[in-house]
């Protein structure tokens, strides 16, 4: 329950940073996951930061994932529903800071928390900065398609909702790097989101930002395909979507809507009758293995690109299961060094001058 | 196969006119889908704008559908790929073109194609022009939903890409109207898509428009329940849900995606072992069921609000099932005198000073 206690019975080497407050599974979501995890991963160890009267009782009822666990004390947290511009003004001291502040110290290399999105997004980038190069941190997420991983990569689904054709070619660069190494793809072919994928569709910067990721292809061990629209999101003819976080969130959402709403009917069709309630009997290996398929449980997890260190969003509603998928991406890119990996990227970028003349000058701070 | 005939064995009380030339079924779709349509509703007379060599003969073989049919022979048509610029400069005398002016001279109350859209809407503007009031029209569709009808209505889904608050008022009141005919509702709840439903979320244009909708609503008939997520369209909580055409076209193809991703999946599952084969056959019915709810066949037909005349866009690649949903949405609406009721509603939001002082100036040949 401590740093000693952790030493003494394993040695994780990868530490990863829990807010354990700002989600609405509550405890039991949190702890069910942290110790879904711990079973099946040994090398993970945990900075939990949450109330030590919840989560010191909870822990000691699990001694094994007590022993690599670091329970750091805190009581504040912020709300589900939270402007961020205020979680910036108020939010020193709560979860969700720390939880941050643990990974900025080099404590944990990745952070996960349950918690607001926006208010997530805007305490990362006070804490742990943005990258050099990088004017708007994106949100990634995986996203259930017909490609042999299973999954491609779309982003950005709501850090901002705003994009201009520079974030939209460095949205490329990072989600291009994040699925050569959460995919394991040597080279992803990229997409930009558009209503049509004929090139004279859609607004300019949409044309510019083709233009510069095609360029930035060059170098940057991705492949352009063009324009995609929203039912190639799912295909196996692209790995990585790229596009603005306000269309990105609703595709998203859409997604989820529509699959919830078939995996609805689709139990209904199963209810219907005495003969369809025995096919479902019949079929029920089967349909459990789809259901694991479109579980959006199991891809829980977003993670935000562009900052000085890695932080995941995972679903404020997740449970146990869901937590855990959380945990288990997050240690994927711990152990791969991720974070440093794209900023190497967008530092060659920048190096090559593919980020042109259109590029905005960052804030001086960023700079830094 | 001309009018003296359609005249001497039946009496159709609904024109409707049918660019037979631009979709990507061909004519047997064409042809097929009239003739379902002929064969449930004998109120349906159509005039077909198609190349007589290869619709003639279609038609003799089916001689009930070729007694209310009107064939008026062209052979020029517009390719699915044509920009809508040079739609307009070179598409006088197309299958396209002549289909929206027998809906301008008064021979059909509805126009239907399945043909380009951009070009579709290029030259429903310029001969059916632009209602009083609307700067821009929008493309409204019925989306599978949790509804006691099963559907909501959304817009835009892409008649254009860029709409302000302005015009989102416009939408909803379009809308509201198709909502009121289209699912029979008497007070349909109108809801704004955003990135969340917090009041402070999203772009400054929405709030805007979230302010005059709610205005409006008051006269309007209509409910606003205030902004919706992607996850929103398909609920029970609203009827009818606004946005630009950029989001709405990327809401639609994603949800289309998603639902085919999850039926090719479901496909996979039974088709995997003997057992879940079996579960299949006695699930049998009830997957038809289902299938038949989710089926984007049975709901095609993209209706233009907005214009002085309905033209109603099916599906590019629609089959014969899709061809007879288009005509028999374009039959409901044609029959409801719907395009006048949206005038009328337009024109009554204009008297009523909803519009607002942040109306634009329509063009003056759009007052006229």
């Amino acid at each position: 329950m401590n740093g000693s206690s952790a030493a003494d019975s394993s040695d994780p080497s990868v530490w990863i940073s829990v807010d354990a407050m700002g989600g609405e599974g509550g405890a039991t979501a949190i702890i069910g996951g942290m110790a879904m995890s711990a079973a099946k991963n040994p090398e993970i160890g945990f900075i939990l930061h949450g109330d030590e009267n919840v989560f010191g009782p909870l822990l000691q009822k699990k001694p094994e994932l007590s022993a690599r666990t670091r329970l750091k004390a805190v009581t504040k947290v912020i709300s589900m529903d939270e402007k961020p511009a205020r979680a910036l003004r108020q939010g020193k001291g709560t979860s969700m800071w720390n939880a941050l502040e643990s990974v900025e110290q080099g404590e944990a290399t990745v952070a996960v928390s349950c918690g607001n999105t926006g208010a997530l997004m805007a305490l990362s980038m006070l804490r742990l900065r943005r990258a050099p190069g990088v004017d708007r941190p994106a949100i990634a997420v995986l996203w259930p398609s017909r490609n042999p991983s299973g999954y491609n990569v779309v982003l950005d689904v709501g850090a901002d909702i705003r994009a201009d054709a520079s974030d939209l070619l460095k949205f490329a660069i990072m989600g291009a790097t994040y699925a050569r190494h959460g995919l394991e793809l040597k080279r992803p072919r990229v997409g930009l989101l558009n209503v049509g994928t004929e090139e004279h569709k859609g607004r300019s910067e949409l044309h510019d930002a083709a233009r510069m990721i095609e360029e930035a292809s060059v170098t940057g061990d991705f492949e352009y395909i063009g324009f995609v629209e929203g039912s190639d999101i799912s295909s196996a003819g692209v790995d990585l979507v790229v596009t603005d976080g306000f269309a990105g969130n609703i595709a998203l959402k859409t997604a989820e809507g529509t699959a919830s709403l078939v995996r609805e009917l689709l139990g209904n069709a199963f209810n219907h009758s005495p003969f369809s309630k025995l096919g479902a009997l019949f079929a029920l290996t089967s349909l459990r293995r789809l259901q694991k398929r479109i579980d959006p449980r199991r891809v829980n997890g977003g993670v935000f690109l562009g900052l000085n260190g890695t932080v995941i969003k995972s679903h404020g509603s997740a449970d146990a299961t869901g937590v855990s998928a959380a945990i288990k991406l997050a240690f994927k890119l711990a152990k791969n060094g991720f974070s440093d990996r794209v900023a190497a990227r967008l530092a060659s970028d920048i190096a090559t001058g593919h980020s042109g003349p259109e590029e905005k000058e960052p804030p001086e701070a960023n700079r830094a």
